[in-house]
């Protein structure tokens, strides 16, 4: 175990957090928010010195790391940036209780979008763009952006890449890891600018733009308006949905566009995958809406809404679909284990886990009928290996158990199951809203202290898919 | 496939379940109930005629099977049991609809304990004893019971056993299959009599005792109070509650009682897995209800019934759990999914196939930090198999989707989240009572027809763990 590196690439991590916090000091200075500017400028040079500390300590060291190292510095440093990231929110005193503003930064790095406040109306500026900053950071990842800028990690850095970016198989898109952290966050800072100028071109400001496009890249879902999406034009709405379902999207994809290899794009197993069980689910709750809204036109626009933010995980809304009729409600609850696809911003199981899922056991239905015969489970044109096939199963189960685990601690809340076990799968598969009481018109305000605590571990391992966590708190993961 | 041999077994089934109504009619007879008498007594007619034609056409045939004749003969079985044995309901008039009979009758082969009765009181002693005894018959599955009785079937009828009985791994107590399923079904009618017996010393009338033994034994539910078990004294309770536990064991430890090889029985693991999961949830519910009830010992004695009748998947009930507080609903809603020991009459993902899952995640989690140590899992002392813990991860893959299907197909119905997703949940783990609507006060009358047929598919899938009856519709079983 190398733990000088992993001191080191966290003390990184802490760094760059300071330096992204100059962004809200930024912003509260355009407002006139003089406390909050202060606030967020020495919470900067705080984190910023820390972190430094930790990166001058420990040089010189040796910089080989393995998968090991990977998991526990990606633990350690979203737990670390969590941590720090909750202080100006209690030092501004918009979020006074310590328990309350973790919670919240959590939701915003991990991209859940789950929230205790009761008014989000109220906050200063400063602290709403660093409430949405957070979606965006933890988005596309913090240490894939440690990656893409500075050049101090290791030949071996994959190891941090794999252990902190989403999906069943996680590898490079060009030969170097720096090359391929540079272009995934390029791409994600030309998307979200795109995003930014057509909600301009809605008459949107230029804040609330930077906001929303924050909140749909990172498939997070937190907003500056009580009623979401909802308080703005159909043409806003329908850019957001149109937005949150190109982050859902696997980056890959963009990358081969770019590369004019159209046609390895559109061969995609995963992607036809993704925009079938979109379309069917916004066809199937359209027609179940229908009912309840003025004509079919205003239940596509629900509907197709409700779908794009729920399967990518983001979490805004058009309307409090905890009122809609009971099918609608099921498969808005169903589509938050789904998830979008691999390497996008989006949280859940994912496309391509649910795929080898399923192909996974079919062939074991196979093996029953035909117990000699040697069949594999192929998926985008290429066998799967028998490795990754029990890696998702195993993780299935694992995913399993540690929803159960959650709703069984939480479920001494007293709001019903329906409630508990929404907020549960909501929270763990980082989608933002559940229902009841922590539907689209509620928050997470009413939980107790134990219950936030149990809830952000739940956000946290679902972002980071589980092991992680798991392996940085595992004693045998820190033997030498 | 070997098609006559598939119709000459399930020829012998309807046979034998024709036999079996003759016991309903006799104990409608013994209340003078001449017309339902005479139904069962026609019925069984029927059925045997029906059931030895297919025997007498298929006579001389080959009597070699292989594993997908024995999925398709548990899976045809399974169906046309279920559709026949809901035929005299029908006929006598106490439940008029046949989706409902057959519901019902579903509900009670599976052991699952359902009910689409607003008033179980009203049926005659006749019907009441038949949707009882179908729990009993259910339970130690009807193939086994054939194939203790009849000679005919072949040296490879271990095929039709591993289908019908639950468990990751299923395999003969003694070189005989035969032999097999007579000790099982000893033991069976042993531990019922002795249940019998207990239920009459506590004042109890003859036909109840053995409506409730039957009910205990298949881990079923059906009662013929609407107060279920509720209706009797503190003794019958504790009796009741004893033998919900002795069902929920793996029968191979009775066996091995029975050979006097005590410290093997003793040493099982999942014996040791089942205590411990059966008295913490007893401690965390009688601590969470004693302020809702008159002392903790009324909260003890409530709390361990309503456990052993859940993790059992029994489904009887001396209290609305309905009405507790969250943190005991959430239990009980958790221990649905757990169920009872492999090789036991209960449902529910079984003790041992937790256990598998749980080791096999650790395992991967092993797998990542060292990737190359060779890592196996242990279970009973033993080392499992590769493709054992493949088949337990994939079978609870396929459970997870098969349950998803469910809640998703039966979302249209008005009752809430929680009312459908626990209905579907308790009915795929054979269970029985869910909460709200489907609590155990309440019953699956509301339910629309399709949805009683999906439930009904649900229970069966359960019951015969999924591949049965999902073999039997697929198209390339049946090719030669």
């Amino acid at each position: 175990m190398n733990y000088k590196m992993i001191c080191r690439t966290v003390g990184n991590i802490v760094t760059l957090e300071g330096a992204l916090m100059l962004l809200p000091a930024l912003c509260a200075l355009c407002y006139a928010e003089w406390t909050v500017a202060l606030v967020f400028v020495c919470a900067a040079a705080a984190a910023s010195v820390l972190g430094q500390i930790a990166v001058f300590l420990t040089r010189g060291c040796d910089r080989t790391i393995y998968a090991r190292e990977g998991f526990v510095i990606v633990g350690l440093a979203w737990i670390l940036m969590s941590a720090a990231g909750a202080v100006p929110f209690v030092i501004c005193g918009e979020i006074p209780s310590y328990v309350d503003a973790f919670f919240e930064t959590v939701s915003g790095l991990t991209t859940t979008g789950a929230s205790i406040l009761t008014d989000v109306t109220v906050l200063t500026h400063g602290c709403a763009f660093w409430r949405s900053f957070t979606h965006w950071i933890g988005g596309m990842g913090v240490l894939v952006l440690m990656m893409a800028i500075l050049s101090d990690s290791t030949g071996r850095s994959i190891h941090i890449m794999r252990a902190e970016m989403p999906g069943p198989v996680v590898d490079k898109i060009v030969p170097r890891v720096k090359d391929t952290a540079k272009i995934l966050y390029l791409m994600y800072i030309v998307l979200t600018a795109l995003e930014t100028v057509f909600l301009l071109f809605g008459g949107m400001s230029l804040f609330e733009s930077l906001i929303h496009s924050f909140g749909t890249a990172g498939t997070g879902g937190f907003s500056v308006r009580a009623e979401s999406i909802g308080a703005y034009s159909p043409y806003v709405q329908g850019v957001v949905t149109v937005f949150m379902l190109l982050f859902g999207v696997n980056f890959n994809l963009y990358f081969l566009l770019l590369m004019k290899r159209f046609r390895s794009a559109v061969r995609s197993e995963e992607l036809w995958m993704y925009l079938g069980i979109v379309a069917v689910s916004m066809g199937i709750i359209t027609a179940d809406i229908s009912s309840v809204t003025s004509g079919i036109g205003e239940a596509f626009r629900l509907a197709s809404f409700q779908v794009a933010s729920i399967v990518t995980t983001t979490g805004y809304a058009t309307a409090d679909f905890n009122l809609w009729p009971a099918l609608s409600r099921t498969m808005l609850f169903l589509l938050m284990f789904v998830g979008g696809c691999a390497g996008s911003t989006a949280g859940g199981l994912k496309m391509s886990r649910v795929a080898i899922l399923f192909k996974s056991t079919r062939r074991e239905l196979n093996r029953l009928l035909h117990p000699r015969a040697v069949t594999t489970v192929r998926f985008e044109g290429k066998t799967v290996e028998e490795s990754t096939c029990a890696g998702v199963t195993n993780y299935f189960a694992l995913y399993a158990i540690l929803l159960a685990l959650t709703i069984a601690l939480i479920g001494r809340e007293p709001f019903g199951i329906e409630t508990n076990v929404t907020a549960a799968v909501s929270c763990f598969n980082n989608v933002g809203p559940g229902l009841g009481v922590v539907g689209p018109a509620g928050n997470y305000a009413q939980y107790g202290v134990l219950s936030k605590i149990v809830l952000s571990a739940a956000m946290l391992f679902g972002r980071l898919e589980i092991y992680p966590l798991i392996l940085t708190f595992t004693p045998s993961t820190w033997k030498r």
